[in-house]
């Protein structure tokens, strides 16, 4: 893996947008299954309708945090009832000691430098 | 550094109050430096009226993700506005290739297991 891969913005979609906010605390171990899921969660969320971007990262502790971006709290609903993003839910309780999500209205950006 | 440190969960507050969602690809480097600058800002937000709570994960690459959260649009104003935070904000940079902030308000949170 490089040292420095480019950076992992999401776009700066317009105000009135929605983020839905996922902070996990992972159980060590399973490092290969659960980055090939989370790839494929993301590659599954670009397909959906709605979806303007993502934003993730991990810490050396096993907390991370994922953002995605969605055009309307509609489209957030679409994608959390997707039958494949269902199915890695219930995987997720394998992957999780604990997970919040928070769904959220973008009101204000900013941006440097 | 422990191997696995504790959660690093905010608090669940009610729906309603903001998120202060910062991200940023850093520069390589200065790691003692920027972690001692971070650990003060966290201090010092914890100080400040309406504070609720942070999360932060620091990708290997460089990139991370700080969230905060805050009672109210005017006390995240007044986080933005305190003199010491000002100044971090533009120590920031030199340590920061690049960052987004987006003002976001909690709309719905659900939690597991």
């Amino acid at each position: 893996m490089p040292d420095s891969p480019p950076p992992a913005f999401a776009p700066l979609s317009a105000p009135g947008h929605y983020a839905a906010i996922f902070t996990r605390q992972r159980f060590p171990g399973g490092d290969a299954d659960y980055d090939a899921a989370a790839a494929r969660m993301v590659e599954l969320a670009q397909g959906m309708p709605g979806f303007l971007g993502f934003e993730s990262a991990n810490g050396s502790g096993g907390f991370g945090i994922t953002i995605s971006y969605w055009e309307s709290e509609e489209a957030i609903r679409r994608w959390k009832a997707h039958a494949e993003h269902q199915a890695a839910q219930v995987k997720g309780r394998q992957w999780y000691a604990a997970w919040q999500i928070r769904i959220a209205r973008v009101e204000r950006i900013s941006s440097g430098p």
